[in-house]
């Protein structure tokens, strides 16, 4: 917990009471004594810093300000076949870490159908891992996250209002490198991500066909949890090189 | 399992015998039949298709032909602190899936010592998390994995032999963000990544004076097992995006 993440429930007149996850990680991961101070953040606000004020069994009582916005977020967008409900988590996590602004969940021929009825998907469980990301990642606004069940409506009806005006990509390995292509003006960019065994061609097809350009990262697959931090470093790195080149 | 990967042992003549791990795996999970056609490889040699010339309850025997050349393996070798061992093994298997050539697992203050005597580092275990990633990256080459328990020898004494002419880096949140920095020729590049706590001061100066520069990518503090590709992905590409700009 790289910073305790606030929420206007846990306000007490102008103090901050905790007694849940972040009070026990406050007192037994950091050890923290009253008058020690740690970097906290409100949800969808700015971040800053709090002293202990108090420490009681299961209860801290903190006296926070916050004065630096929120760091920014990634250029990057993610349009990822559901994995396994087990890695889901992981991704959302780091996802959120990484400040990702929005992952739209969607089917593929090459995903398990189970996937959409996993408990990994109640909003609860969705939003608890964000929470853990934002920690991680001492970010307050976390990324916001579709579930879609139909990959083809999604595509026609949802991608052009979703992505009008960004950079549409689409990960396959021994497609053209990432760093051969023109990245042209700064802008948003998403990436498509498939399932562990890839798009099958009618996907591809429907993709490309709404603008999707392929791209890779060499002739690799990677499992999705390793692609999904390696294209997002990628395409921020692709981006802000192109973009440092057009400042003269 | 993108790729079956053989070794000398499996050979029978002009044939290859499985009867492990990949045999179950070829008849429980690609559900082959005799006459399918699978990816294979050669450990340590070149890639080709193997024909399923018999399935035998737990054995399979392959006809093969090893014909390319395994894919190029990434510009980036790692210095990571040692992580937790179950993180390691994920780390060690997405390595070898993104061709990194070189993984030194080097001690540092916020490593927790039992890690250096988790069975996760018996040559046996490392290897098979290798061959793992070795079969998901469509790759015959396993990085090689040095063990280092003790930081400052290791500094002093190796870097200079193992990395001398390779251009040094050192990930640290808040430091000059990559891409601000000049990539100079394309060469080796290896990328030092602390624990979950950060390096403490006396390892950053330790590293620095051994000519790893501090570079970032951004003020997210990421886990480990995100930080590796993110960070390979972002290096590779600034790499890349150099080198095509000093070719006329």
């Amino acid at each position: 917990m790289n910073l305790v993440l606030l929420h206007p429930d846990d306000a007490r007149g102008p103090l901050w009471l905790l007694s849940d996850r972040r009070a026990r990680h406050i007192i037994e991961v950091h050890r923290a004594q009253v008058g020690d101070t740690l970097k906290v953040g409100l949800r969808d606000g700015d971040v800053g810093a709090a002293r202990i004020v108090s420490i009681d069994s299961n209860e801290v009582v903190l006296d926070a300000t916050f004065d630096t916005p929120a760091p920014p977020r990634s250029c990057v967008e993610l349009l990822l076949a559901m994995p396994r409900p087990k890695v889901l988590r992981r991704i959302l996590q780091n996802a959120a870490a990484m400040g990702i602004a929005r992952i739209v969940l969607i089917n593929a021929v090459r995903v398990e159908k189970s996937y959409f009825s996993s408990p990994a998907l109640n909003p609860e469980a969705i939003d608890e891992d964000l929470v853990l990301g934002l920690e991680q990642g001492r970010d307050t606004l976390a990324p916001e996250v579709l579930v879609r069940p139909r990959f083809k409506p999604f595509v026609e009806d949802e991608v052009p209002g979703l992505w009008g005006t960004a950079d549409r990509l689409l990960a396959h390995p021994n497609a053209p490198a990432l760093t051969s292509l023109p990245a042209d003006e700064p802008r948003k960019r998403v990436i498509a991500i498939g399932p562990e065994g890839g798009w099958v061609e009618f996907e591809l097809a429907l993709l490309q066909s709404h603008g999707f350009r392929r791209v890779s990262l060499g002739q690799r697959p990677l499992r999705v949890e390793a692609a999904v931090p390696a294209l997002v470093g990628a395409v921020e790195t692709w981006h802000a090189m192109a973009s440092s080149q057009l400042t003269p």
